[in-house]
């Protein structure tokens, strides 16, 4: 199809050309003495992006399914009793991992489309004198609701309930993106991929340890070979990788973390915030209902919009990728047919997102969902005008 | 800024990603055997996308204002009498041309906005017992104010009047993006570049001769070197250039052709027509007047759009610069400061317009010209739904 | 430093620019229906490489590394007793997973330049009546001494001795490179990664499953997630991969296979067998011993050199890298200081190869090693020249 | 052909990836407000290069064989008297520039090998006492034979004659890597184009214009269009250009004079002198004739390497592309069959130039010029050692 694809999933994020650029290059030997001075650089600039100065970063060629496995296995023991709350796919999946690889999982379910109260989780660990529970498994943002969870509040209602269980957060859709605050928050591993807010391809993985968890290393009991951190540490101290890096990543890395600190990590921030409530204005202009209910953990990455009932939301995405060369986000899990998302995140503005609001109009429509035509657009306009 | 840049200028269009791969490329000897089969099938595939079969076309490491050069100095003589009609900048900037090399010019002057009459400079040639004039000097789309002209009507009108001239056309903004009929039309010399329908980065133009201009070069005044035929011919014959070709153009052509194929020309036309009439409906929706004034002449690779009295059009070109990254076309000559132009050419789709509809409006607003948010966007909407 | 890089380490070896190109590509979703034509042609067009009909391939987004451990976590059991030879630094690490994941490695030590005795290995699998030994770990090119080993008579000797145990391959520095035959020689998982033979950037790690191997995903006593398979099996027989792939290296990878297919695997293989010898030609024309002992068994991807005594192979790297601006591969584990490595592999010819024995020559020189200037590139000349 | 083509033609070089990657991008309007940074820098760093601090400097999108004809319209008149020296097919297609826009050339014939003899020209130009002689045209260095000539020499015999003529030169093939002075030796009007010492694909031309000459552009009588500075220089001012500029090769040359900006112009003549000594020293030792005579001559970007008599050098050429992947040089008009020709200039190091004798050397033997293999190398290496 002519002219370009529109790439609204919630992930893979659009790569701007400059990061690409930086990936078009040739090869070298990640064993050379210069190559210390690539690793070093991107080890020391990402920590701001989790928001730390304490807690220690990891890469790996892997996509961020596989930094679920470095949490868990870096850190806990097999049959250590965890705490997780599943409220979409995502974290779903989270719990998923922890299960097969041998954790006991203890999961609040909640409906989908809501957030965790963080006192019921504090007052869960506060009834486990024992300090049964080793470690808490969350997401930021569930990516497939679209709904923002409150980390800050977590970690006081598990400081009120002084309990020492580790707190891991997957931040895949937040990280770079969304405030994000590791040392703050206390967040003992900190979970996240390339292909959303740091703006590149898939297939780099990233994880935070704080203090505490990096402690836990030695004493894990988990076998594990590639998803060690003990070599990576020995390696990375010396500004290498234990085995071959996935280096047109590292390069991409390198761009993605210039161009993050050119636009510095408040504007960027900021920019989400405004260019989501952009879309959420479009949907209530739209009158649909969007899957998350508290307006307050709305996430400024991904929204997840409910078709009304008896329409099928993969109709919607269907014909926006055929007919408009749109790529919306599908309902995951449960959600499947009855809602669809479109991810705001990375390298994004204005009128970007005001083509794919007219574009979903469009597919809407296509779909028999007849929203008033420009509707959604001039709601976004609204804001956009007012909010700058 | 973050995200894609908004390029809406009528020139250059935006490069595909495709396009721009093909040239990033390691050069190559423009000397060698295998050199031979990339000039002749660029030669064999761009003579579809001029509408001819007899012509004969060239290339050059130049823009297209050296492809009037070209057309004149191998063409014609210095002294020589040819008509011209001016109707808007690049009409200008073509009779410039002409008088600055030594051409007497007659011009026919319109209303920036109007499209010539075909019968007005049939009666003009018919007057021209002598055939003192050489040649006629037009352009088919008038990019300054989104203006079509009717090269069939005009050759019907020539013929009518059994004049000689030789028909010059400037094809610029149209070939590649609108019908163009060389063969059909008796266009002696069409001269276009490669930045607009072709989709490339300027800096290779093109231009093709009937036989009838090709009879000329041999006999055509003008002392001439650079832009002089005779060595191309001689070259190309043998799959070369006489001097060292623009081989990342030439690379890039030749996937800008490919693309070109595999869409198909009448389809091409057809989304031209079609994604203009959407730029024109969201006009319509603001209330504003597009510069070309004849519904049937108005252009589908630009448009032209008149600001109310009052009002500064550099302001809403500015604003869109500054404000929402979209670069919008400024009025050229007498028109700066009246109209701010759209540009809807090469690779483009439904998203990309409505995005940029939608900052347009957003920019008008930011001008003091305020149309309803949305209502462009709504008006293209509808058409693109209803015409597909 | 001016001019392109001199990359001769034996991986990653040196990227196309058609694979680069390939990989410059705006992103895509991995969800959309347009996407398993890119799945399938890729998990059909790789088994070839592996030189089988009937083995599973599969794609991950990691390095070679983890590949061993999807070869162990998904057909063995924890505790389970396997057979391991040792003969450089990547059969050892090899081992060195096995182990850490918790199996029992009984190993066979070789010295470091030697290649394996089928019969020995033949003989150890006919005592174990039992059938204790669950699987035989083994590398086809040992890319630390430049030993390529004896796959196809390791099988006639397992078959002679009956023995049922799997035969797990690393064929990361081979496949691609060098010919691989999996079903012949009963390969049941043949392991590699992208960035050798396949030549692209690390990153996506390959792995092949005989019918046999299968069978035993749903048995394996493993715990596991990331490198699960049986998610694996489920997701790309739709055409999908149970989470966001590396879609650059896809991409890439498409490219990659594209050119293997153009030039032929045979011719491929050709290839390197013929560069290969040039190189080895050099280190006897340099009076220089070959780490791989055993002339038939010299690799044709990668050439071990021995410095003389007394002398440090450190400072011939050391002075390519710095002076020459050209990296060499450094001996590894206990041949650090003792070798130096020429990589040979991947998308090479004579022109780039003679100037990298250049190079050599001159590094060689400043360590202090006087080898005749010349002398091993007018080696590698003449076998060029007759072999052609 | 598997692996990297070996180019060695003297221009198009070899385009450093950088420079690729620079032109990669997307288009951008060159009429917003922020494109005069572009300009103005590139204008400020190319004089530089020119060796210049008051001559001022332009860019064309056309090639090296257009700036002659910018350089001569935009100085002189039609019918007037300049003075020319032929030395080799570059130079003679100056003259033939010269000729057929209507210059009354009076050339001064050489031995193709031969350089000039300032002292000759400057008795040439005390004989013109009336000072009839508008012009001197000079090619600084004559590509199709490897001779650099003596501007400085030239310079002081023209002062020592008190002649005005304007001093014309191209130095399309040393700009950029060769040492040029335009200042120091009163260069009028020096010509360049993209493609060699500037790292870039052909189709940007270059021209810088001394005071004087620049007092010219208003007097001069030449009718022309496309290559009339005074448009330039109008715009220039401003930080524009008249007409739509080859954008991507503007993004290119900033990254080009950034990337001579950090080797440093002294280092890069250097490193072209040292470059260039290795393949006439690889020369000698194949005991053939370097087609430039005088030793103090000779090129260091290009070297024309005359065949034994009853040889043909098109069968060098032919073996080298075929065969080897190399693309060397051809002969030239007379020197058509008698030489081949290395270029070495641009981005360029040992190692490349190594595997180019190499091969070299190769197709030599291919053409029943039995140099001895390697001899040519080692000569080059052992000055590569001693140089450094």
């Amino acid at each position: 199809m002519p002219g370009r694809h529109h790439l609204f999933v919630p992930g893979p994020s659009n790569v701007p050309d400059r990061v690409l650029r930086a990936m078009h290059r040739a090869q070298e030997d990640h064993r050379s003495s210069a190559f210390p001075a690539l690793t070093e650089g991107l080890l020391r600039d990402i920590r701001p992006v989790f928001g730390s100065t304490v807690a220690r970063p990891f890469l790996f060629s892997a996509t961020g399914t596989g930094m679920w496995e470095v949490a868990i296995t870096n850190t806990l023991s097999p049959g250590d009793h965890v705490l997780a709350v599943r409220l979409g796919q995502f974290s779903h999946l989270f719990i998923d991992t922890a299960e097969k690889l041998g954790l006991k999982v203890e999961v609040m379910d909640l409906e989908w489309g809501e957030s965790f109260d963080p006192q019921a989780i504090g007052d869960r660990l506060a009834e486990d004198r024992a300090h049964a529970i080793k470690a808490l498994l969350v997401v930021h943002n569930e990516t497939a609701t679209g709904v923002t969870t409150d980390i800050a509040g977590l970690r006081e209602a598990m400081d009120a309930a002084k309990h020492p269980a580790l707190l891991f957060v997957d931040g895949v859709s937040s990280i770079g993106s969304l405030e994000f605050r590791q040392d703050a928050w206390g967040v003992d591993v900190a979970i996240t991929g390339s292909q959303k807010g740091f703006m590149m391809p898939a297939g780099l993985g990233m994880v935070s340890l704080s203090p505490t968890a990096m402690e836990r290393i030695e004493t894990a009991g988990f076998k594990r070979h590639y998803f060690d951190l003990r070599p990576q540490v020995l390696h990375n101290d010396q500004g290498y990788f234990p085995y071959t890096p996935p280096l047109a990543h590292l390069f991409g890395l390198r761009e993605a973390l210039d161009m993050m600190q050119e636009e510095g990590l408040a504007n960027i921030h900021a920019r989400h915030a405004r260019l989501g409530e952009g879309v959420r204005r479009a949907v209530a202009a739209w009158e649909l209902r969007i899957c998350a209910r508290d307006p307050e953990r709305r996430s400024n990455t991904v929204t997840a919009i409910v078709v009304p009932d008896g329409k099928d939301a993969r109709h919607v995405i269907d014909h926006a990728y055929r007919r408009w060369d749109m790529a919306l986000g599908s309902g995951l899990g449960r959600l499947n047919g009855k809602v669809f998302r479109i991810g705001h995140l990375g390298d994004l503005n204005e009128g970007m997102l005001l083509g794919a609001l007219g574009l979903t109009e469009l597919a809407l429509h296509d779909a028999g969902i007849a929203v008033p035509l420009g509707a959604g657009v001039a709601a976004a306009q609204r804001w956009y005008r007012e909010s700058e």
